[in-house]
């Protein structure tokens, strides 16, 4: 596979970024996941608005320019890759740029971000949408600006591997009592007619996804509630589902080893999944 | 200057990590700072040791071998940078390795480490530690695992870049109404015979200087107290100082644009200074 890196389509193998570089010092900056469906990116403005969101929140400064030339690359690179005719994704990251001698304050004069793109052919989670997913719970132990997408995941890949090890697909994230998200996605509960999910503050990273299911909801006619679940309620909920750009829509089934209502996915996830691959597919 | 990645000593303009090391995409690593002080590592065991309960606390097996090669590299890259007539800092950092496809979990089977080694000059902040610093207050945004000293550090750039930014030289971190460190420094507040300092949890980094000024404290018979220093009584303290392996030891003189006590540095502070001076120069 090719990926652009600061100006240049390259071997992936030859992508390399220089020590000195913020991200790899500091995890000084962002990221973006794309999904491509036929060559067609799904919802790229939103993301696109959310990386400017991030990058704005962290001071980081990208010419017009430079950002307005990224769909011209995440094109050129599924068209190089040959990943037009099935489904890809797009990953985009962007640090504060290579600086020394190392500091933590921004550098002055600012210097080059470095601009990272990668796409690879992708297959849906197909036979976990349909399962569902088992879980456990655990602490939120991620800083206070979750609402920023940056490459700072320390937190989430340690809890990603803690619940792989505990054999299970992935985790509730807990903080003070409410469910926050997954370390990769954002979480809904469903309640009657009503979802059930944690607000857009700065404990939250908006889901481009999770955004889509509100509209589903509001076209379902669904309530939608943003008051959180509360940890000592989740055996209450009718269903439990996780919502990501390669999560897609993912019943959760079983908790903790409990399981969720019957144990098995539930008509309300079912109808957005359906309208959500609708969605994701439509025209395509 | 010659850095060491793994295995190599390169000009430091030539050394690259691959786009997929874990700690370009993740913060996935921890570092270290050494004090180099004609040629000799200052509390170099306190920092390994350090470093491994980072490393463990991370899951981050890192072979017994590489581990113990560590001074060996350090030592060579200090000899070879002609660093041993002067002062000068050692940078490590070892990530957990480059692997793709991108994903959150750790690699299985794992894979090398990344291991990167960095010298250079180092000038001690003298005007600072004689003058002291002009800081202000902050929320501690950073995670819930702050004992563990990785690379995931956007929060305390963020930080240091807002204190630049409102014309400061730092910030002091609150955390639940309790002060619990600067962006990139341990914190002491002094009263009557007694410091005060936050006590060593998940939420502070217990720096290497720190220890030090603890042990000097126990010589000197000044009390140690580790309640944590909360907000509303930063202005009845005597003194505050910050410690870190660069910082030294310097005097706060001005917090959020009041002066602590006369606004000039303290005798406590002082004499930790002179003593810590001592230590760090004894036999050199």
């Amino acid at each position: 596979m090719l990926v652009y890196l600061n100006g240049s389509y390259l071997h992936q193998d030859d992508a390399k970024v220089h020590v000195s570089d913020r991200g790899f010092l500091f995890g000084d900056g962002v990221y973006e996941v794309f999904r491509v469906v036929h060559g067609e990116i799904f919802r790229e403005q939103a993301h696109l608005e959310r990386l400017n969101e991030s990058l704005d929140a962290m001071g980081l400064d990208v010419e017009k320019k430079i950002r307005k030339s990224l769909p011209g690359v995440f094109r050129e690179l599924i068209e190089r890759n040959n990943l037009i005719k099935n489904e890809a994704t797009i990953y985009l990251q962007i640090t504060r740029g290579a600086a020394s001698p190392r500091t933590h304050p921004w550098p002055d004069p600012a210097v080059e971000p470095t601009i990272f793109v990668a796409s690879e052919p992708f297959s849906p989670h197909l036979e976990l949408q349909k399962s569902g997913i088992r879980v456990i719970t655990m602490a939120d132990l991620r800083w206070a600006r979750c609402n920023i997408k940056s490459v700072n995941l320390l937190p989430n890949t340690m809890a990603r591997q803690r619940a792989l090890e505990a054999g299970v697909q992935s985790a509730i994230l807990i903080r003070d009592g409410v469910v926050t998200e997954s370390p990769n996605a954002n979480i809904f509960g469903v309640q009657k007619n009503r979802l059930i999910t944690y607000p857009a503050t700065n404990y939250l990273l908006e889901g481009i996804t999770r955004g889509v299911v509100l509209e589903i909801a509001m076209r379902l006619n669904v309530e939608t509630d943003f008051t959180g679940i509360r940890e000592e309620d989740l055996f209450d909920l009718d269903e439990i589902f996780f919502t990501g750009t390669s999560t897609d829509i993912q019943p959760v089934v079983e908790i903790d080893e409990k399981p969720v209502n019957s144990g098995k996915p539930g008509p309300v996830t079912a109808k957005i999944q359906q309208t959500y691959h609708e969605a994701l597919y439509e025209n395509r």
